[in-house]
Order: C-alpha cells, then structure tokens, then sequence
C-alpha cells in the first residue's frame, strides 16, 4: 500500500517499510508504553542497563580498539593493545548505541541523564575510528594492518557494518540526529563500491545482519543502491561462496531451503533480511520461503519458551524435534532474532500467530536473559539445570554472568527492550491492531487521521486488557482487531458496556468493526489458568512430562522452592487441581503456582544404573507409595529464574 | 606379591604389574585368540586396519612431519610443509606403532606380511626426528622453531611423549625390539631432566597420557626415576597450575575428587594412571579414590553402551544422569580409555564388575567405533540418529567417515583390538580366573607351573562356554574362576560332566576349586534371551523407554529395517515376547530380536507442537489404535550399525 500523511509523524521504531512496500500492516506512527509488567522491565532496562553499558564496553576494551582506530589512521596504533578476542568487538558498541538511540526517542527518555551526551560522544568516538574511505572494523584495523576482506566467513567486517548501519538508522528515525547516519551511509557506500557481481569482490559476509540493516537505510534515506545491495548479499547465499556450510547460511539457497538449518542466529537474521526485501519488492517467492521456514521452524525445533537452537556446538538448530533440556542452547541473540524475524512476518502477511510467538518468546526465552535487576544476563537459556550441576563456566555457563568475553546478548536485550513499544500495535487501511497487551498510549492513522487507543491491564498476571478510544475521526467506521493469544482458550468481550459475541474472524484476530467514539472503551477478559502443557511424542526429551503455563508465561521449578530432596527425581500429580497465587513481594511480584507432586522411590542399583524392565518401565506408571511425604511443587515464571539463587531448575516435569 | 617365575615367560601384553606390586591379580602369561566373534574382528584389524595405517598416516601427514623434522634437525624445515591442525599429530604415528607391536607378538602374526620390516621403518623415522637430548614434537620442531613447553595446556608434547613410550614398551614385551625403547628411554630422561618441583619445570600436560606410560616403561626397565616422575605428574594436578580448569583435569586433586569431570578422555587416562599407581606403590588412597571414582561413574555417568561422555562441547563428562541420546558423545577413545582403567581395577581389586564394565564397552560403545570392514571409524558413538538427521560433518558426525582430521580414534581402536587377547585371563596364587569368554588358549601360572586353559565359545550368539583344562601340575588343587557377567540372570554349570551347584562366592566370580587334570572340562551356560531394560528414572533422556539386550549386546533399531515411516515414531510393545533369531549373512552374521511395535498418532499440531495435556500426557498411555499396522521391529546389535546404510537409529524405544 502507498501511504504518505502530513500530519500524522512516521512510525518511529525498528522495521518501517518503504512508502512503495506491500505489506498488510503498517506500524503504529506512535506508542508509549506507561505502565504495568513491560514498563516496570523498560525502567531496569533504562536506569540500569543502558547507562551501564558504557562502563562495560570500556572495561572490556570495546572502546579502547575505537580510540586505538582512530589513532592508527593518523599516527599509527601497536596491535598488542588491541583488547578482546574477537573480531566483531565493534558490534556491541553499535548495538548499544541502538539501544540507546530507541530510548532517546521513546517513553523512557529523560533530558537530565546524560544519556543523549553520552551517545553523542561515542558516536565522535566511532566517526573518528572510520577510514576515509567508509571502512570501519577495529579488529582489522588494529590488529590485522588494515588488510580487508581476507577471511569473509569468520571476518563479521559486514555484519559489523550491519549494527553500525542499524544504530544510525535508529538514532536518525528516533532522535532526528544525522552524525551517525552520516558514517553509516559512508560505510553503506564503501560496501556498494566493493560488493557486487562485477565489483572487487563478489561475496558476503559469513554472519548476517547487514542486509537487514541495508533495507533500514534504504527505508531511511529512499537510496534504492542499499536495497538491492541488501538483495544482492541474500542471493548470493547458498551458492558455496563460502564453503557451502550451514554454519554461515551457505548450503542451500533460502528460497529453496526446507527447514532452518545451521547457526540459529545467522538463519534468523538472513531470513529477517529475507522478509524485509519481500515487503519491499514483493516477491512471492521470497514471501512463500519466508513462511514455510517460519511455520516449519516453529512446528519442529522451537522449545516451549520459544527459544531455539539445541547444539551448544557450532550453535546449531539441531533435528526436527530434537529439543534437550538442560543442553538447550536458546541463545539469548536467537530469541531477539527471532522477534525481529517474527515481526516483519506479522507486518507482512497480518497474520497473529507471528505475533503470538513474539509474545511467548518475549515472556519466557528472551526475558530470562536479563536478570531482573539489570545486573546479570544469561547468554544459553537452558530448561533445566540438574541438582549439582557442574558448571564448566564460562559465556555458555547455565549460571548469570556479569558480561561475556563474547558479549553479543546483553546489548541485544537492551535495544530489544528500549524499543518494544513499537511492537505493541499496528495500523492499516482498516483501523488499528493491538498485538501484544501492554498498558500504555498508542497511536495509528486512518487516512491521516489518528487513531489512539489506550490500554491498561495488569497482563500478564491478569487476562483482564481495558482499551479506551482516546481519539479518532468522527463518524466513520473502522477496526478494532484484537489478538487472541494461541495460548487462550477462552474468552469475554465487553464493548461499550455490552457483552460482545464477537468471535476470532481472522487469521487470529478478533475484530471489532463500530464506528467508534473517544471514550468508548472495550474490555477483553482472556481467563487465565495454570494449565499442564504436554509435548508432540517426537520431542523424546520430553515423553511422560508436562510444563506449567498461565497465560503467556511458562513456569518452571527451582530447587530453592523445593528443599530436602532437589529436583532430579520429582514428579507432578496431575490427578490435584494446580493453584495459582499472586506474591507482590517475590521476584519483583509474580503469580506462582503450585501442585501435588511426588519424589520417586529410586531402585537400589547399585554400581549399574540399567536393569531388566521386569514389570513397569519407569516413566510409564506414577509411584503409588511416595518415598516421602509428597512434597507441593512450587512453579514461579521461567523469566525468573536464577534470580534467588544459582542452582536446580526444570520446566518439564515427570508425570509418572 | 611377589612373583618370580624362571620357567614361564612374563606377560607380553599392555599392563604388567611390577616385581614387587600389590594386585589381587596378575595378567596371563600367554594368551591367544583363536576363534569366534573375536577372533574375526582382530582378523579384519590385522589384515585391514593395520596394514592400511602407514598410507593413511602418509596421506594425512604424520609421516612428512617426521620427516620435516628429522631434516630440521641437521638443515631446516620449511614450517608450512607442515600438514595437520594438531599438535599431538605425532600420536597418530605412536598409536599405530603400538597397535603393530601388539600384533607382532600375538596370535594374529605372520612373518610374510611385512608388518615387522614396516614398523621397523617407522621406528627409524621417529629417532631420526628426535632431538639429540632426546625431545620429540614435529609440530613444535617444525611450526614452533623449536620452542618447547611454552602451552603446556594445550601443547600436548608430554602427551605424545607418553604416546612414543607406550608403543616403545609395547613393541620391546612384544617383540623383544630395543630401539624404540631406546628413544622412549631418551625421551623419559630429558623430561625426568625438565621436570620436577625443582627442576626447570613444574608442571604437567593438559592431556593425560604421559603418566601411564612412565608406570610401563618403569616395569619394562626396572627404572625407578620413571614411576617417581608419574606420580609427581598425578600429584600435580588439581592445584591450578594449567588453569584449574576441569577440562585439563586441574581443578581438583584426584584423590579428592567427588566425580568424575572434564574431558573424559584426559579423565579416564589420569584414572589409568593413578590406578598404576596405586598397584606398584600400594597407596591405600588413591587405590580408594579410583574405586569411588569408577563406581560414581558407572551409575551415574555412563550410557548404556559403556560409552561415557554427554557433550560435544569440550568433550565433557555432563552431570549425573545427564545422558542423551542423539547427542551422546561417547567418544571412541572414551571406550578404549574405559577399558584401560577398568582392567588395572579388575587386576588392582579382583572384582569382577570391572570386567563386567570392560565387556559391555567393548562389545557395544568401543565396537561401533569401527566398521565391520575396517574401512571406515566413528569419532562419536549417538544411541539416536533421528530420521533425515541434518549432518552437520566434521570428525564429530554421525556418519561413519574414511579418517578424522583429528585421527585419535582409528589407532586407538588399532591397539586395544591388537592386544585384546591379555585382556581375556588372569592368574593368581590361588588359580586362573576367565574375565572374557572368548575361543583360545590362555595360560596363568601357579607357582611356577603353568595352567593352561582352552575355550571354545559361539559367545556372544551362543551363551555356552566350554573350557578345558590342557595343562596344570598334577595332584594339586586349584581354582578355576569364570565371571559370571552383570547381564545373566541364570546360568548352568557342568563340570567334568557333572552338573556342578557352585554359586557364585566371590565379587561376581564363580570359584572352581578342585584338582585338575588335563582333560577335564568345564560348560558354562549362561541363559541369553532378549531382554527389554530400562533406565534409572533419573535419567531423563530415556523415559518411559526400553532398550532391547541380549547377553552382553546392546541392541539398536536402524531405519533400513523399518521402511514406510521412520523411527522417530516408532514405539514398542511389550506384552508380546521378543525373539531372536540367527542371520549368518546378516552384518558377517549375526542374532536379530524382533518384537512387536506401533507407530504412534500425532496430533494435528498445526503450527504449534505443545499443547494442554488434556486426558493424557504423551509417553503414559500405550496407543490403542496404531495409525497404520502394528510394525514388527527388527533389531541388531548396536556394534553393527550403519554398517549398511547411513540412515535412522536409535537405542531407546517408546513403549508408550
């Protein structure tokens, strides 16, 4: 759809498609999120977080290889100095630069915390650090003489080039400011200059994340050079330029790809890039791949948090339904990936269920990645930790980390959080759509006319969402759209004081066409009640074990809620009711939940742990003689966890 | 005891205790394969492996690394002639050089093969290579300039050293050869000269290996430094001086070590040697914490198949119970290194179980490591490969492959099947104990006389072992001990035709006390049926799951034998018995199980695979009505699998 308003402002947060891009949804044009579960998580991200990052990319020398840069292209630099051990230490700069660029320009933006300075002087740091030409990677210019290029399947030149872009494109879309934007189109055109299939070199980059990057400078300057480039770096792919691996997105063309396969990060970020330039060129082709990946990926190799990657080796999807637990990789990066992968697909094609894995994914596989004071991040999100774990440490460590050697996941988090507002709610010809419910302000346009709609709700811990038209053009029809999460199974609708019969209508939304007046306000009550959750029989590391959800939160045991006896050999009840009870005081407030459960009496083995399956096979019938008094199983969210204490965990509970 | 023997030759396998060791009891003093399962497959390693081990070392560059440095050592090397990514390249060439010796001495020699003239080749190449003051490393020779010791993590000179003196022991009890003993003797001075609490050094090698082979070559020579020197390289450990790390088996001193942890391989080759240890110094402590180690390891961390090892990454041990299936990393040299521990526990202790652990491994989790052709090896040993498994490649692929880039397993498969036949028998004050059942003669000592002992077995087809005494002094009574192993639940004993009630009296032995004469005989029947087994609860992995033994085999589905659907929803239904049957053509022949089986209904998941385990929980209820007909399951032992296919496995079945 072409759309242009004067009057309202352009959608301001990541993923803006072009004025010529086809897609069903447009983002909102504003959203503030002022309240309740997300806000309270955006404020530890803004007070915390964010103003940390500076003090951490300088302790872990990211902001000594700029300066050393930036010396070497004047007086010379000794590559000894050079801190970090690898060669996308850039990238986190870039990224933080991003998170902070979103919260410039966001709800959580305040004049008096030096946050604007701050960004502006790392921006100097970066401008100085870059070539004359455009070229920028610290690595390379340190440590490696300046040699380019020489090794583009570990290289990440372009993916660094890639968070740069994407940082100056947020700092420009969110704050107007153009000094970043400036060193990032110079990058983009030293990139144009030397990629392409009659340029200097014909090639790409092994990790991904220019191309999307491209699209957004393309969407931000209207330069068609960046969207073709970005096309252009996601044909190539495929072809064995590389070597052919999985491992850098190199086996197989995406169009032709079967199931996501290789680095998990690397596939989400490629195939964000590939839904990016469907929504700008319109191919089908591309559009069809993008949703036979999306829907495989999710039916086959997602675990229930929605996190993915189950190889901590060469991080790596792993088998269809080959989903461990306590090997679970889940990449913090990968849950990022995948909501951006996600949010374009919702963008583009209308669908809910994108954004029903946005919201799994943001309540459980993403958000346990950040503690919940900001201080300590998970960089693997396992699903269970076992009693005594030994932990060989380290970035993949099942243990909450202070930073990384390989920081890649706390800056993802951070520039997640400042802008997902923007992912609250969208627009089309039709009316407005709220995708995820989040108290707060949010505006959309219809034909130029605003359309802003407030939400308050207590969500996740209540199903209750109350929506208020706050504005919107007089006497004239439009659409309400609502998501009806995957996970409800029943819900009320009020509108105006009435019980509505409205039912889901569409693609998972449940619409709500009036024409509609500032003050009326509708009220969605989606009930909300732990529910046992059982697994496709393909998933072998799940048979016999149900997990506990409420809503959209998966819950998990930890051992200190269950002293006396660990977790290892615990099982649930099902045959008692699950309770659920809201604590204000545990965990920053969360609603636990609790149930019957049981220990097993384990054989006496002796040295060997196998033995003839004489009679019952264990797993297939519950203990009728607990060897103690059965204990209550207490369930808190999965986001949660390791907050109180490093040790047992587990999402998915023996049943028998 | 002390035990010195004018009349009888002295054990001429790997492990003989010294003069004046503690050890319940002592290796055979003559043993030899010379029919039946075994005998086969040290046919194929003798004609097939070993032989082809020189072109494949050549073809590899192991052999031009010699060179290189031989030439470095009087003209210079150019350092990228240099072919490999390893620094313990050498060990390749030392691992062989073993395996041949071994062979050379054993019952599958022959003088015209020109295996002795090859080895003595070999031999000549590695003491041209060495340095006058007795180092040896091509990789730090050639690539270093020569530098020494300076990665002692990772560097793995020591771990080579161990590697040369090993095959120089082997080759001297074997074959009586002097000159690779005169290198490895050269090698042991100039590292007894470097390293010590005050000496040039005090530290140790990352990798373990070094240690065992000082305690061999100290009971080859009668060389005192040499045991001393291991067991200040075992003592070191575990202060911190590589790191602390667990993966360099640092982080804690052995003898207070609570599990086994860290690399499994270096685990398992320090327990070899603190085992050694134990036996020739008779420390009370150490012999303590090798038994408390061994037995937490076996239930805890050991799968099925005797393979050890939960995580490709940082080819790590896992935690308790941690046992996955297609993950299991259960690496080749894992297996040998087990076997290697378990036999100077079963000579240290006389227990039988160490035994019982030494003939599950080989038969299952060591066997698979090598294809019944010889041709090709397995790196890691999965108990799943699921249907249309996404092989990533690399030397840790499921698929069996010609030779690894890092080639530790072949060689290693090399040696123990080239020594296997001392494995077989022991002898003690009292008698000759049969640990194996295998077709040969083997011959202990009693004071001097010898006792000799044939066997003639269809093990593991066929449970029924028939052992005659050929020799033993006259008129003096003496115990026969056959092992009564871990898996038989029901065994017959005739003796001198007599059905014999003995029981089994003594840590798993069956204790024959009488006077023998020549000619008597002994049948043992061991009732061997297919059994379904199962798993201690606490191991996840496998809940609500059989695997299928018989006797001492573990059997495994393959989907070759289980066209139209696949395994990975295949299911097994026990109340129909098992049953087996004798395929001679079958995989060089073997005993197949069938039992009955269903394939399970998936829910129409669409595009979400959990869902609210309303009614049942997957895995807890048999299906009642199978989608297609019931499949009948074929099962073959796991030792033979893809050995005609690369396709689908798996161990562990559904029975729910």
């Amino acid at each position: 759809m072409s759309h242009s308003n004067p009057t309202l402002p352009a959608p301001a947060g990541p993923v803006r498609p072009g004025p010529t891009a086809r897609t069903a949804l447009r983002p909102a044009v504003a959203a503030r999120i002022l309240g309740g579960f997300w806000h309270r998580r955006r404020e530890v991200n803004a007070h915390i977080c964010i103003p940390q990052g500076p003090l951490l990319l300088e302790s872990a020398g990211n902001l000594r290889n700029l300066r050393l840069a930036a010396a070497g292209t004047t007086g010379g630099a000794d590559p000894a100095d050079f801190r970090g051990d690898y060669p996308f230490m850039d990238s986190d700069v870039y990224k933080w630069l991003e998170a902070a660029a979103w919260q410039l320009g966001g709800s959580g933006a305040r004049a008096d915390d030096g946050l604007a300075e701050e960004v502006d002087r790392m921006i100097a740091l970066v401008a100085a650090a870059q070539e004359p030409d455009g070229y920028l990677n610290t690595w390379f210019q340190v440590t490696k003489g300046g040699r380019r290029y020489g090794d583009l399947r570990w290289g990440h030149e372009l993916y660094c080039a890639g968070h740069l872009i994407q940082a100056a494109v947020a700092h420009h879309r969110s704050t107007g400011g153009k000094d970043l934007l400036a060193v990032a189109v110079r990058f983009a055109d030293h990139l144009d200059a030397v990629f392409g299939p009659d340029k200097q070199i014909d090639g790409f980059d092994g990790h991904p994340e220019v191309e999307t990057a491209l699209v957004e400078l393309y969407r931000e300057t209207g330069e068609r050079r960046y969207l073709d480039l970005a096309g252009y770096f996601v044909d190539r792919r495929g072809h064995g330029l590389l070597g052919g691996e999985a491992y850098c997105q190199d086996r197989v063309p995406v169009r032709q790809q079967a199931n996501v396969e290789g680095h998990v990060v690397r596939q989400l970020y490629l195939l964000a890039a590939a839904a990016d330039l469907a929504a700008e060129t319109g191919e089908a082709e591309l559009l069809a791949a993008c949703e036979r990946l999306w829907t495989v990926m999710v039916a086959t190799k997602t675990h229930i948090t929605g996190g993915l990657g189950a190889h901590h080796d060469e991080e790596d999807f792993g088998d269809p339904f080959e989903l461990p637990n306590e090997r679970a990789y889940c990449e913090t990066c990968a849950a990022v990936a995948s909501i951006h992968f996600s949010w374009r697909m919702a963008l583009l094609t209308g669908d809910a269920r994108y954004s029903d894995l946005i919201e799994r994914t943001l309540f459980n596989g993403f958000l346990a990645g950040v503690s919940l004071d900001g201080e300590r991040w998970l960089y693997v999100n396992p699903l269970q930790v076992r009693d005594g774990h030994n932990d060989i440490g380290g970035d993949q460590s099942a243990r909450r980390t202070r930073w990384f050697r390989c920081a890649c996941c706390p800056p993802n988090v951070m520039r997640l959080l400042s802008s997902l507002e923007h992912y609250i709610v969208s627009t089309d010809d039709a009316g407005l759509q709220v995708h995820q419910y989040a108290t707060g302000r949010y505006t959309g346009d219809l034909d130029g006319d605003a359309l802003v709609v407030s939400v308050h709700t207590d969500y996740p811990w209540s199903g209750t969402v109350r929506l208020t038209v706050e504005d919107c053009p007089a006497g004239r029809p439009w659409t309400l759209s609502l998501r009806v999460p995957q996970w409800s199974t029943d819900h009320k609708l009020t509108v105006a004081g009435q019980q509505s019969e409205a039912t889901v209508t569409h693609a998972g939304w449940l619409c709500l066409e009036r024409t509609w007046s500032p003050g009326d306000s509708v009220t969605l009550d989606l009930a909300m009640a732990p529910v046992p959750v059982a697994a496709d029989p393909r998933v072998d590391a799940v048979r016999g074990c149900v997990a506990i959800e409420r809503g959209p939160l998966v819950y998990c045991l930890e051992g200190i809620d269950h002293p006396g006896g660990g977790l290892d050999d615990i099982g649930i009840d099902l045959s008692e009711p699950l309770t659920d009870e809201h604590h204000p005081d545990l965990l920053d407030g969360v609603v636990t939940v609790t149930a019957a459960g049981y220990r097993h009496a384990f054989p006496n083995n002796g040295w060997w742990p196998y033995r003839a399956a004489t009679g019952t096979v264990p797993g297939t019938a519950r203990p009728t003689k607990p060897r103690d008094s059965p204990p209550t199983l207490t369930a808190v969210p999965y986001y949660a966890w390791a907050n109180r204490q490093d040790g047992a965990m587990r999402v998915w509970i023996p049943t028998r």
